[in-house]
């Protein structure tokens, strides 16, 4: 088999077969087919797409270069959640404890942020101590113990993957729906999980700009799931503006706590109890949506959802006393209003624009190698469909610089108030 | 400007930018950028193409990465001809000898044949002595004395499009029309020719199997050589089967001898012909296509063109004796006939499998370092349209080896035998 006959195949808006994409896997990762011929190929995939009996091949194939992790014998269903990223997205954190705190097991597997979006295991940092690099012994004997850990992949997962993300990164061919299914997957499927609820995000934050795009992504997800056998369902929900109110890692920590609580901002507590919900579900430890939302309250309302968020950090190194007092963790040395500069009603407020300016006071990374400022962000006051005056506060920059005159241009650039603001869905669709 | 940008403005079916094309031709052959991102954006180019302007810009920032070929100070108009590929295609060979006789400059920088493809330096060099390798002053004193030359570029042409070409060689990105036009146009340009005609082939030997394929080509190589000031115009002529008789290094060497004998096949004398009085009229030598096909044959039946042949191949060290005696060149060991096996009339005859044939015998190079055998090839006695009957010789094959089961096989499967045969039509369009 030749590599140029598989690209002719592709390029020419042809199927691959099984052994031409487990021979171009194969050959890529062991290095015997060139970065240049597989770049040709992806840019072939980005405009020719793949079926979804290819996409499944290629996430097997990716799959299969590496490891797998054995949950077997962990007793009971495990079940993952996994987001596609976006701004102030900290679900993972309080959804873990929550679902696992009714005996359900849920061992998440996590990433780090680029770009606009922060990745849960840089918020997890904020903790001090807490640490994400977890053994695989240490992570089943986690999930016997607590029932949930939010950790880095454990072994050698999918390096096919890797290789072709950073290939991906450097040749326009990211944004391909099929290379992104079987990216993900690839890695879920490793991390022995037997369900999960995907939450694809949708709008200006997001990477699926488009709903039709973010569809397409979570059929293409549910599907590579369901043919693997496990047990997959996704939530296309909004990210045209930041979840929550807070942007930054201690922050969104802070907030995540606030959840668990019982006293968190209405639209990420929503999603919280709809994704946990869902879970709830697949688990078989509740027999309807509203019934696992009912019991789901109940843990919040009782304590338990948050004495299991703290066990969870203890039972990874961190300071479990951040629960009572969320001040340990790194604060910033400047709270810098932003104020409404006319009377009016909040109409827009873009996801990645509020992303970047947490990252240019150092909350993100722009590059892989960039050092993370914990303590900074964005806290907002208000969201789209709020009613403000000239000289009320939008939102509180936490920064570690005082002179932040180039991150406020680019909010207030990024906010606008107008007359009548076009109401937002928090939750568009669910597919099975 | 990053390069990630370029590919993506491509992509999206954008128009490059001069600057963005300067920089990524020089960036590549200086090795700034790296083959996997030059990869990406060929393929997104072959998806999306180019604009005329950007055709235009890709071939100067090619032509610019390496030096040009003054020939100023050679007086009179300078006429090449170009001919993308064929079987049997030797029309250079006695093409530039025959206009050169009518006191026309013929500066011909040629190629290797690669594949089913004949190459035009191949072929001279069955010659015993015949070298194409010339240095600047001596390829102008030849031009000065004998009026032509079949040579290899002198000097460093166009290093970006001997870097880009080879890359799209294994990317699956040959067959991209800017792309091809791009790098024969630019080498074109560096060759420092007043006047071109393109001889653009079409069908089953041909690169571009389909004629609207061959006339968009033959538009954007002449619409490149217009735009800097190049005299220019394009023949577009049928390769379904192989042009004249004879295929094979040595054996056309004595097809394009016969020519200038006047003793050629008809189908390549016409096509030498009808592109040479393309040529004089560019040249001015004759104000019609009439008058200059007039003194071509006039230059035939006195034997003036025989001559300036042997006064080229004596100028490149060549034996001149091969004019008057063609067997000093090197003779295959075994002449095998291939006979019909049934009466009725040829009804096609691949020229692509044709080529291949000769390449299996070893007069072609299936990968660039095959060495080559110069005695071997076919030599037809029939071509599409002829009658014929059971047991007649279809063609000769000249081969060094005795058993040659695997030629014969694929020459049968290829010439088909039956009772009516489309009409060839040699010159499908003239393109001005």
């Amino acid at each position: 088999m030749r590599m140029i006959d598989v690209i002719d195949a592709k390029r020419s808006g042809g199927t691959l077969t099984k052994e031409q994409i487990d021979f171009f896997v194969e050959g890529y990762t062991n290095g015997e087919i060139p970065d240049y011929q597989v770049s040709a190929l992806l840019m072939a995939i980005w405009f020719n797409g793949m079926t979804a009996d290819e996409t499944r091949d290629l996430t097997m194939a990716m799959l299969n270069s590496g490891d797998r992790l054995d949950l077997s014998d962990i007793p009971g269903k495990k079940v993952d959640k996994h987001s596609t990223g976006g701004v102030g997205d900290k679900v993972s954190i309080p959804l873990a404890p929550l679902v696992a705190s009714l005996g359900i097991v849920v061992p998440m597997i996590s990433g780090r942020g680029l770009g606009h979006t922060g990745g849960t295991l840089d918020k997890l940092e904020a903790i001090p101590g807490y640490t994400v690099e977890i053994e695989e012994d240490a992570f089943k004997r986690q999930l016997r113990d607590v029932g949930c850990i939010i950790a880095g992949a454990t072994g050698n997962i999918a390096p096919a993957d890797k290789k072709i993300y950073a290939l991906r990164d450097v040749t326009d061919t990211v944004d391909s729906i099929p290379l992104i299914a079987g990216s993900i997957m690839s890695k879920k499927i490793a991390s022995g999980t037997d369900a999960l609820v995907m939450d694809v995000k949708t709008g200006a934050g997001a990477f699926m700009k488009d709903e039709k795009d973010a569809v397409a992504l979570a059929h293409a997800l549910v599907d590579i799931g369901k043919g693997v056998g496990m047990d997959c369902m996704a939530v296309i929900s909004d990210m045209n503006q930041p979840l929550g109110l807070a942007i930054g890692n201690a922050l969104e920590i802070e907030e995540s706590i606030a959840v668990l609580r019982g006293e968190g901002p209405a639209d990420l507590t929503d999603l919280v109890l709809t994704i946990g919900s869902q879970m709830v579900v697949m688990a078989g430890e509740a027999a309807d949506l509203d019934e696992a939302r009912g019991k789901l309250e109940a843990k919040i309302a009782d304590g338990s959802a948050l004495e299991r968020f703290r066990a969870m950090i203890e039972a990874q190194g961190g300071d479990g006393r951040v629960i009572d007092d969320p001040t340990i963790m790194p604060q910033a040395k400047y709270r810098i209003p932003i104020l409404a500069d006319k009377d009016g009603v909040i109409t827009g407020m873009r996801a990645d624009e509020m992303g970047i300016a947490s990252m240019m006071l150092g909350g993100g990374r722009s590059t892989k190698d960039d050092q993370l400022d914990y303590a900074v962000g964005l806290m907002l006051n208000h969201k789209v469909g709020d009613e403000v005056h000239k000289g009320d506060v939008l939102l509180t920059v936490h920064s570690d610089r005082e002179d932040i005159a180039d991150v406020e241009r680019l909010i207030r650039d990024n906010i606008t108030i107008g007359e009548e603001a076009e109401p937002i869905t928090l939750i568009h669709q669910v597919i099975v």
